[in-house]
Parts: structure tokens; sequence; C-alpha cells
């Protein structure tokens, strides 16, 4: 975190609960947030500072920015700050892995109540902190400011090497293969409809180790289900690594159906996605639909927060790590970009503003 | 932007007057926001991918963020929302000059209500665009997502030469100069003492124009501080200009006092602040301050966000556009870091969590 946080004394709107005196203040935050922050050898200047300094391998730098919202994009009984954390990572790395560069950097502003434990601050360090190290990357630097609910910015940097293009969402072309980079898909949006189905609490008795406790739920296993949902982990070098040799790529972030229609718009072709080559997908959350009155297949072809590498291979060149789960064609006129067996598919993504 | 937004559909937490069907959604928003953004030619790709690329001119990146957040870092009334987007601009550009580098690229995080008019996001994103692009940086991306109240996040970045090493705030040195590269000091503080007592109320008959009006204050020049306040404008080129050559620098966003604390313990020295350097700063607002019993020193001791290049450079060597304003010494035991005429100064900086 640099040292100067947003600079604005707090106009005559802002009236926090303990808005005049807490224990900490941002100095005593930073030192409970600072130690969980570990520097590549490639950070010149880490936190404390009015910006940090990277050396990049590269000077062709790749940069993506996303947010958390409380009450918008989680509510905190469903999640715990650690995850919260992770989530914010995860989302912006894998807008760079979808490049085919390895993310390296991450800087993160923190809004936040007056009244927000220290212990709040911590966790969600220890989350983003966590999962940027485990592919590489380091918190560089950040920002720390009131607001009414839990806001989390992060932006993720990384960068591509000379001779290698960026792996676009445009290069696909007609006889690819769809492909992502994820051995089930569907869960995270399953673990979201038993959060919107109000069966959901996280306990945090041990901050580290925070548990889901479902209500009303046959299968104890699905809670694996909402850990997936609060805290993807998708396998994100496969970006940067077998990734690269894609024609197009892109991470799944809003459902197969909304991020393939991107990617077949982008590249100009028709996806036509394989049933067969889902059916495991939806099967195995088939119980758990039946029991919320849901549908197995919205979870897995609309379903988004899987931030999974969805990529197009030439035919024969899928590499390890990717699946095969449908086909790039060229556009015939009047028909939706995205398929699913060759025929229209009902339902659509999310739209933060439709 | 990047095409894929904040990804979440919204828990149930999310009611948004306008969550079921607004008239534009994400693609009518940036359909607004895009033609306003005009790219280097260093920006390799730019919106609508999963991330941007830039190609900078050293792998040596210098990176910083920052938040506003409405309710708590502005209000609505009382500021525009192209004002909005130039001090987003304004507080990261000049965090990344205070290190002696010319910031390239920002990225934006946008997060809304629902019902927020298509208006804001395309009037934010003039402001945002027209300040960086005034010091020579593009808009490469960003994320549009939903929140109860408007909240901008806007990383800058730059780079650093090979052999230039950044400007920190703990190079100063004993018998250093402290210099401001700003005319006069005290008038964002001014500004915002005009907003918290309740005489502002800014006009946007004309987006292109707002009109800051003002009630009960006798002098109509008092407008421009406000303006000063909600769209401050510094000569950020001093950081990477003339200021590569300072001691050690930073941007003044949390007033003179804890600013210069901070450059002082990073340099291990003690700031003294010069009464008559500051004393034409402090007597042209001392009739504002009078109307609304305050104390102009205050304004200029301790109001933050004037986001000016705050330096130290070795006796004799201030360069053009800075003026001195007070000396580094050695620092004796027991007395704070930062001093006027010699003497403690009353009253503190803005501390969020304090």
């Amino acid at each position: 975190m640099t040292g100067d946080t947003a600079p604005a004394p707090p106009p005559s709107g802002d009236a926090g609960p303990t808005g005049e005196a807490g224990p900490t203040g941002e100095a005593g935050l930073l030192a409970r947030m600072l130690p969980h922050l570990r520097s590549g050898a490639e950070v010149e200047l880490g936190p404390g500072d009015d910006a940090a300094v990277v050396r990049l391998p590269s000077p062709r730098l790749v940069v993506t920015t996303d947010t958390l919202v409380e009450g918008h994009d989680f509510l905190p009984h469903t999640t715990a700050a650690r995850w919260i954390g992770h989530k914010a990572a995860v989302q912006n790395l894998a807008d760079v892995a979808a490049m085919g560069a390895r993310p390296l950097a991450l800087v993160v502003a923190l809004s936040a109540p007056a009244d927000t434990p220290a212990a709040v601050f911590e966790e969600l360090t220890i989350g983003l902190a966590a999962r940027a190290e485990a592919d590489g990357a380091s918190v560089v630097g950040g920002d720390l400011g009131r607001a009414d609910g839990l806001t989390v910015t992060v932006t993720a940097m990384g960068s591509l090497e000379e001779d290698r293009p960026a792996v676009t969402r445009a290069g696909g072309r007609p006889g690819d293969v769809l492909a992502i980079g994820a051995p089930r898909l569907g869960r995270s949006a399953a673990g979201l409809a038993l959060v919107l189905a109000g069966r959901v609490r996280v306990e945090k008795i041990d901050p580290a180790a925070p548990r889901v406790v479902l209500s009303g739920v046959a299968d104890p296993s699905a809670a694996e289900l909402v850990r997936r949902h609060d805290a993807p982990d998708p396998d994100l070098a496969l970006g940067w690594g077998a990734g690269r040799d894609a024609h197009a790529m892109m991470d799944l972030s809003d459902g197969l159906v909304r991020d393939g229609g991107r990617l077949g718009a982008a590249s100009h072709v028709t996806v036509d996605l394989d049933r067969a080559a889902l059916r495991p997908d939806a099967e195995l959350l088939a119980d758990l639909a039946a029991e919320l009155g849901a549908d197995p297949w919205d979870w897995v072809l609309h379903g988004g927060e899987e931030h999974a590498m969805l990529a197009a291979f030439a035919p024969g060149e899928v590499p390890d790590g990717f699946r095969p789960i449908g086909l790039l064609r060229a556009p015939a006129a009047s028909e939706p970009t995205v398929l699913l067996d060759g025929a229209p598919i009902p339902g659509e993504g999310w739209d933060h503003f439709a």
C-alpha cells in the first residue's frame, strides 16, 4: 500500500459510525496488512511511496482492472474476507493470463466503512497476496479509503515478450476447436444459486479456515460449490503456458454463451458448443439442481465467474489441461453467434446495466 | 474499457431501483464512453479485450492506484461528473509524476448504481481522458460494475529510464530546500470548507461547462476555490521534468504537515516550514476564512488534495516552477517531524481510519 491514501477529508455526507476515532488509523491497518506481502526480485520499490516500481521482463505491459463490491458482487455473510481477496486476485490474474502473459504485479484499492475490523483488511490481504504469489505475482502497492460498503479494486500487470503477439479474442478461425481449461463447468454458478436461495452462511470462527454452512441441502459436498463461487481457483498457468499457442483466448467470467459470443464476434465465427462434451458437467450438478428447482444446463452454459481459460486451437492441437467443448465455424446469415449442437440456446449471460 | 466487466450476477442483497431493465446495458454505456478515448502510439491494444497492451519506453514500470467514493470523497451536488473524472486522473497521474516518471497509461474501474444516467459515465470519461491526455497518457482499459454509490478507481502507469533512479520520499538531506510546485497553497482546502459549510451547488445545465453556484458568500471569485477542490489542476510535468533532480519528492495530497511529515520521516530529517514563504497564500484566503469562521493557516498547512509536487532540492538548486517553502535539517530529539519557523504546529492532516 502506498502511504498516501485517498486524500479527501469527508464531505458532510460522510457519517460513519466511528468516523471520529478508531483504534488503529491507516498506519495501524497497514501494519496489519503489509507483513503479508512478499515482493519478488523484480520489485524495485514496493508499498510505501507515491508509486511502486517493478522491473518487467519486457516493456510490453499487459494491464487489466476489476472490482468487487459488497452487496453487489458478494454478501458478507456468505463469504469470507480471505476469499474476497482471493477472488479479487483471480479475476484480474485471469485477464492477464488470457492474453498469454504471466501476471507479475498487482495493486489494490480497498475502500471500507470506518468501523470495519482490522482483521477484515488483514484477511483480505492474505487471500489476495497468497493467490497472487501462487501465480508468481507480487502485491506492490495500493490505496486505503472509506466507503459505505467494502469495495476492492485490483489492477493486475504482466508483460509480453518482444516476439510474442498478445492472444486476443479475435484470432479464432473456422475449424478451430473451442476448449476450456477446467475439468468441470457450472460449479461457481451452482454455488451462487445456493447463495441466492438463502442456503448459505460462512462461519469465520477461524479466519484462516472459513467454513461454509448449508441449510436445507441434502448433499453436504455442495459446500464445495459455494467455495468455488466465493474463491474460484482456476489453473491460470494454462494462459501463459500452453494457451500462448491458442488462436484466441479469454477468461470465462460471464458464462460460456456470453463469453463464447464475445470470442465468436471478435473472431467473426460461429461458436457451436458440444452437448456431449458438457453433459458430464451438467449431470454432476443434476441432483442439486433438482433440489433447487433449477436446470443444471443453465449453470453450465450461462454460469460465470469460473475464470478458467477459454481458448480456440487448431484442430488436433488442443494441449493438455484444456478440454474440447465445441467448434468454431464460418458464420451463417441470421444465426446466433453461439449454438449448442447447431441449435440456438435460450437464456443469456449477465449484463450489469441491462 | 475491457468488454468483460465485473462478472458476478447480483446476490440477493442487490436491489437497485432499475436492476431489472435499463435503456442501455453495458454495451450502450461503452458506446457512449469509448469514443472519448484516444490512444497514443504506444498503445498496442486498447479497450475491448481481457487486458490492454502498452509498449512502455522502458521495462521499469511505475504504478499507483487511488479511489474516489461518492459520499466520502465527493458529494454529487457539489461537483460534476466531468470534474470527478478529472480529479481521479490527477490524483493518480500525480503519484506517478512524483516518482520522476511520466505517466503513460491509465485504467479505470467504474462502479455505479443501475439507474445512473449514461451521461454521467460519458462526462466522467471525458474528464478523465482529457486530463490524462494533457499529460500524454492514454486511458487503455477498465471495468464497469454496480455499486450503491459512484466509485471510481484509477490506476496510473508510467516508466523510468534504465539509468534513472526513482525519486522517492527518502532522499531528502539536511540543508535541502523544501519546495512546492504550485503558486499558492490552501485553495483546495478553502473550496472544501465552502462545500462542508453547505454553500456550494454545482449546476450541470451544460455538462461540458459545470458552474459553481455559491450561497451566502460575499466574494464571487470564491467559486474558483471550489473548482480547485473539485478538479485540481497542478503542473505535473514538474515531476518528470525539473523534479527528476530532486533529492526527494511526493505529491501533496493530505496536507503540508502530514505529507511533509512523511517525507521527513522517510528521509530522517526535520522539515521546518517557513511562515514568511507561506504568508501570501494565507493572506489571499483571509477574508473568506473570516467569513467562514476559519483560520486560513489551517487551509495552507493542513489542506490536502492539491496534488502539486512537493520536493527537496539541494540549496541553490530549486528549479523554475518550484517555490521554496521550508528547509530540511538534522532531527533533534523529541521534536515533531514538521515545524513552522522552528515551532510545533497544532492540528493534523487527514486519516481515513483514525
